[in-house]
């Protein structure tokens, strides 16, 4: 749940009229992301997310995400649109904050994810993965395996209070990665976040993608890793093979995946679970006491952990013959 | 704001099945209202308001505020209008609470109010006390003046750390209040709560009233009395006297006051004041330390009350010959 900054509508529809999308009619914060304040604004001409951005997105990587979200959009991904104001700018300023129109976009989230929920959300990676290919911006992912040890060492002095030995479990882990990680292979524009939440459904049909502000130019396959670890996992932390399958068999159908890329695969899963594991207890040990929102659980991302440390081939995952 | 419950789209689509209004496209828990959990939902068939109620409204009460909203909308007032589901009803269960569909309006609130919006409060709250004149269920308005006391007595003790002397002032406003509050006016359905915020406006022109979770039996011009209060004082406290007279004689043009009622007016001002310094006194005693949502104000109706206190007649609200 969001909405920092409240925003008048005498302020609102100035802000508006440098756009031309009509006149207000209504607008609502909305409760989705936890960066940012969201409205939904209704014009004569239609609805849209007006996006208020807090502190914890920074304002020079606006541009790169904003940028993206035009790209994909003109290749067919379904994804928010920004739209121009009269100045053909897609960024602009409200209430102090730098702001962004988006177009709306219809479609649920699905809380239980079925295989074929698995396989669409596949298909659409890999379509994100080939239209991002000839975007011309770059940004580096502050949260792969080289921005992993900053966040080990701002949670290590408290890390064994949330469970005994897992400083121990994170420091093992993190110097497996640092020094295996793999390099060369494909890069291109990542999601980097492209958890269920993210992913709007029409029935069972996938009706479009949102929140591009992880996004970044890192290894492709990492952002599969991604995927599977968010999509593939029952709520009893057990990894459903199906459900994986459908996932990667689905990507590979679309973007073929390298031999290389195949064998890598569980080590990058192994990446994208620390990565989770890491923000998330660092959020778990930030929080103030009695504060009424309880952070996700860091835990949940240890037991997948295991699961993926305990994994030799993508076979591990319901691929038989990559 | 609000959104205290979360609701999944799994759980979302079978209870929309329930009504004729098409195919859930999306759905957005929105910042409106504090007492309920509301979603702005959108269908095939278009948008629509879906409020799970919450602890602070008395499942008992629900009947009446629907069918007042059906009755209200019926008769011309632009106002939420409940949905009816497959069987008839307005009032269905989902995720464990009541919950109710209705018709979403345009327009948005105004901030800061001038006259023109006061005048066009005063016409529309007139047209709603004509309008609910045949409505025949009743409900009793648990904040009036036989409902203060109880307030006081919550209050009573830790008043003073907010102000001093701020319980003698109550008690002394009570006793007098409960000794003089007027009997015999007419009385009808009231909205009791028609601050700004549930005001809606396009343009200069008011597009519709929402939120009658407070609407009840009593006497009309105490709803008068409240909007005085709620819509004339300046941000530094001071009475307005042009948008005052502009909502007066505005509500008098649609429904003339008797004579008596006129008198009576600074009385129920006073009573109006004291009823919002109560409840928001209690609120603000009843906060825990270190809570991220602030109070509303209670010390800005104490000032108000002290105005109208000052009053003799209807002349120092703007009003020249009742």
């Amino acid at each position: 749940m969001a909405v920092y900054t409240d925003i008048a509508a005498e302020d609102l529809a100035p802000f508006l009229a440098d756009y031309d999308i009509g006149d207000l009619l209504a607008y609502k914060g909305i409760a989705e992301g936890v960066e940012n304040s969201n409205f939904l604004v209704h014009t004569s001409r239609g609805y849209f997310i007006l996006t208020l951005y807090e502190r914890r997105v920074a304002e020079s990587d606006l541009p790169f995400f904003l940028a993206l979200m035009e790209h994909l959009a003109s290749r067919g991904i379904t994804c928010p649109q920004p739209v121009k104001n009269r100045s053909g700018q897609t960024l602009g300023r409200l209430a102090g904050r730098p702001a962004a129109m988006v177009t709306f976009l219809d479609g649920v989230w699905i809380r239980r994810p079925s295989a074929a929920h698995a396989s669409a959300l596949g298909e659409a990676l890999a379509r994100l993965h080939l239209a991002g290919a000839d975007f011309a911006m770059r940004r580096e992912n502050a949260l792969s395996v080289a921005g992993w040890r900053a966040l080990y060492e701002a949670c290590r002095e408290r890390a064994n209070t949330v469970q005994p030995d897992l400083r121990a479990v994170l420091a093992a882990e993190l110097e497996r990665l640092e020094r295996d990680w793999p390099q060369g292979l494909p890069q291109g524009v990542i999601h980097a976040d492209l958890f269920p939440d993210n992913v709007f459904f029409l029935g069972n049909k996938l009706s479009g993608l949102i929140d591009f502000y992880f996004a970044c130019t890192d290894t492709l396959v990492y952002d599969v890793a991604i995927c599977l670890n968010a999509w593939c996992f029952e709520p009893d932390h057990s990894y459903n093979v199906t459900k994986g399958r459908a996932l990667l068999a689905s990507y590979a159908r679309t973007r073929p995946l390298s031999a290389r890329e195949w064998e890598k695969l569980p080590l990058f899963a192994r990446g994208a679970a620390l990565r989770f594991l890491l923000t998330r207890l660092v959020d778990w040990l930030d929080v103030p006491p009695g504060a009424l929102v309880r952070p996700k659980d860091p835990l949940e991302y240890l037991r997948k952990l295991r699961f993926h440390q305990k994994a030799i081939s993508v076979r591990d995952y319901g691929i038989d013959t990559p």
